[in-house]
């Protein structure tokens, strides 16, 4: 066989236990608050139909969909017409049908519809699992990463976007990282809009577009972007005082009363927001929610609530973002089963928990107890003892080489092993197992029964 | 936007939370005895680079892999003679670099060859993902299934071996199967074909591919196509006795020694089979175990113990297998490493757990408490008892409409919702919660200091 450099693809990475352990950490809180909340997991496959794909992103995003060739002699049927050093893209759907998930959300509207009379509605499942874009590779930025979704699908109660604000609190402070929960709704934004189109409101994909830019591009920039989509001076000068707008949170309620005074949808989508704050004043968690009439998060087929979270002391995107979406199955033939839902970006948070140094040391050690090889005759006297300490639920094991001690220490260091037990000739005459403390050094002779005893804890 | 019938790709499928309970189930068992093995967790991309993959599998799992499609222009950079419809084969290897990983192993041994100067050796790591092949779906055979594998890599000790038979011993006790485990040795295979070769043993590959199927198509059937394949009648007469051996262990020991007593690589092959069925004895298990002379598992890389695994009470194939492959990573440029491990088939396991009736009802239930909405003056009153509930790790949740009670106790019903809590205006007066135990139909007022004390255990 040849001799091959290995690698990976672009993008795409391995994890060593290490990085396992951090990364368990992370999907083991959130799935443990997930399913506290009554939320249930369910998985999809990696492959999606690409007619289930295509068209749900928008063209940047068909453009990143991995598409995988069909199989066996998948070029017998095309149209041959098509087969030329120019149509990349005509051949591609000619030769492929499948693509990988390019997020959990179209997957999930699909599973609703697909198992609608299984479902009992309203429905409340999380999902953990990786999703691939043909995205250009950059510093933490991956063509494979996992997201961590929890969605209810089929109540309009806000009481369900109440509970995933306590599931994001609850979440972050387990894992330690301390967050601001950034707010906004479609239905307001759509007021605007409509304010300034006067009335006709069909300009709000352009707008909001825009209005999401305020941060990085300022105030000017902004205006100069709008004037460019053909906005005439009385619709900004209707926005400037939205833009100069600083305020707090009921302040900023009051500001948009009056400014949406005319708009049913903003006023609607004011009311909302309105309990949504009073709903997390009951459950305790008000001090993490900011207003942001920016905040848009691109997505089209949010219409109410906007979530996002940034996380603090650290310089980095959201860590985790969402919102309500009133028609999300509809493309899938399924119309008006209102969803809400979150989605933890699980590569992002391990990223913020490593530069904070927030994983704690239990998370990166398994091995409790590694017993030293001497020989065949010593390996046949710890088997049994190996098996009882096992029984005991203590994760335990043997070197399986009769190497150098010097060897066997070393693995058990770079494990980062706590105990390492020594049973030579010595020890056996004796009956007893010298058992050696890795962190401090001390080293005793202890019975099979202490051992357990000690290592139990 | 269209009006898609959702469906997802043949040999794929969706899990539902019932489903789902059942596979952690086992991917919980599995990992936690790993884990007490002291095996630690690894991942790999889904994707792998085609050159990684291809040439690993023989040329029938080549056709197998699912490809990906090059991004972007792909036809632009390609041969123009290749690009015509008779070229399927020949084209796929211009527009496709990367593929599915098709099982666990070879990108486990590229990740040691990739990781080797960060890795202690012996390294014991497990890895539990899902593999891809493109093969004719079938009941019971899926296009995307879960593997569960656990290797030490780098030790050539047969206290691994021993480990990893506890490891099956272990988990299959834990699950509740009843296995026989089937051993075989690869050298011993070898010595066989060097006897009927007289010696030369470069037939061993068609040689152990007819005697795999003994089970299946019997004695003659394997005499005659081994006379197509141009073994002598001296081969023949010289391999009868072994296809009518009929005994145990010990019988079959002893014989092998008389018939393998010219050939060094068979006796070699035999020795470390009985040291590995000694260890058994001590380790409790050895009446597990089968000798099957037969077994081959088609795997051309093994070259020391073959293990198989199979469920009794039930028709089904292996659900474990593996054994010894002394030169896995040398096919990456890393010779010489010898390594053991095996592979759980979690979708095989499933299915005999199914049949059996064997998952745990527990399994099966996760939200513990409902609370009923009767309204919005109610839910406020609720939210603060419910974050009491949940703060005590009990799973809990608010219905979040304020339908019908009916509906209400249905979803509770359909859910397998253990406790259903009514809070109504009678309740809030006399400060208590009416529980309802949803198995004995038994209603009672409790405090929620009661109702949490009630529903820990």
């Amino acid at each position: 066989m040849s001799d091959t450099k290995p690698s990976i693809p672009k993008g795409t990475r391995d994890f060593t236990p290490l990085e396992m352990s951090g990364r368990n950490f992370i999907f083991q809180t959130v799935r443990t608050v997930f399913e506290k909340y009554g939320y249930m997991p369910i998985e999809t496959p990696a492959m999606e139909n690409l007619t289930t794909l295509m068209g749900k992103y928008g063209d940047e995003g068909d453009k990143l969909l991995f598409k995988i060739l069909n199989s066996g002699d998948y070029l017998s049927k095309i149209d041959e017409k098509g087969l030329n050093k120019t149509n990349s893209l005509g051949l591609s759907s000619q030769i492929c049908d499948r693509g990988l998930r390019y997020d959990l959300t179209v997957p999930f509207a699909r599973f609703v519809v697909q198992h609608r009379n299984e479902i009992n509605f309203p429905f409340k499942r999380y999902q953990i699992q990786p999703v691939w874009r043909a995205d250009r590779p950059q510093k933490g930025r991956y063509r494979e990463f996992y997201q961590c979704d929890v969605d209810v699908i089929g109540s309009n109660s806000l009481l369900n976007e109440a509970d995933l604000l306590c599931i994001i609190k609850e979440v972050f402070e387990k894992l330690g990282i301390k967050i601001v929960i950034k707010l906004n709704n479609r239905k307001i934004l759509a007021g605007i809009a409509e304010m300034l189109s006067g009335g006709s409101g069909n300009q709000m994909l352009d707008f909001t577009v825009s209005l999401d830019k305020l941060d990085k591009i300022g105030r000017e920039k902004v205006l100069e972007e709008l004037k460019a989509k053909d906005y005439d001076q009385k619709a900004l000068d209707t926005l400037s005082p939205l833009l100069d707008f600083i305020g707090n949170k009921d302040e900023t309620i009051k500001f948009l009363k009056e400014f949406l005074k005319d708009s049913e949808t903003g006023l609607k989508g004011l009311a909302e927001l309105e309990e949504i704050i009073r709903l997390s004043k009951l459950n305790k968690l008000e001090e993490l929610i900011e207003l942001d009439l920016t905040l848009a998060r691109g997505l089209n087929y949010y219409t109410g609530a906007i979530i996002e979270v940034k996380a603090l002391d650290v310089q980095i995107g959201s860590v985790c973002g969402g919102g309500r979406y009133d028609d999300l199955t509809g493309i899938f033939g399924m119309p008006d089963v209102s969803g809400v839902g979150i989605s933890f970006g699980a590569d992002r948070i391990n990223d913020v928990m490593n530069q904070l140094h927030l994983f704690p040391v239990a998370a990166s050690t398994m091995l409790k107890l590694l017993f030293v090889n001497f020989g065949a005759k010593e390996a046949e006297y710890i088997l049994p003892l190996l098996a009882q300490v096992r029984n005991a639920n203590i994760s335990a094991e043997i070197y399986p080489d009769a190497s150098k001690m010097k060897k066997q220490m070393n693995y058990a260091n770079s494990n980062n092993v706590p105990f390492v037990a020594i049973v030579g000739e010595n020890e056996i005459k004796n009956n007893v197992i010298s058992l050696k403390n890795m962190q401090s050094g001390e080293q005793k002779d202890v019975s099979i029964k202490e051992l357990i005893d000690l290592l139990k804890i």
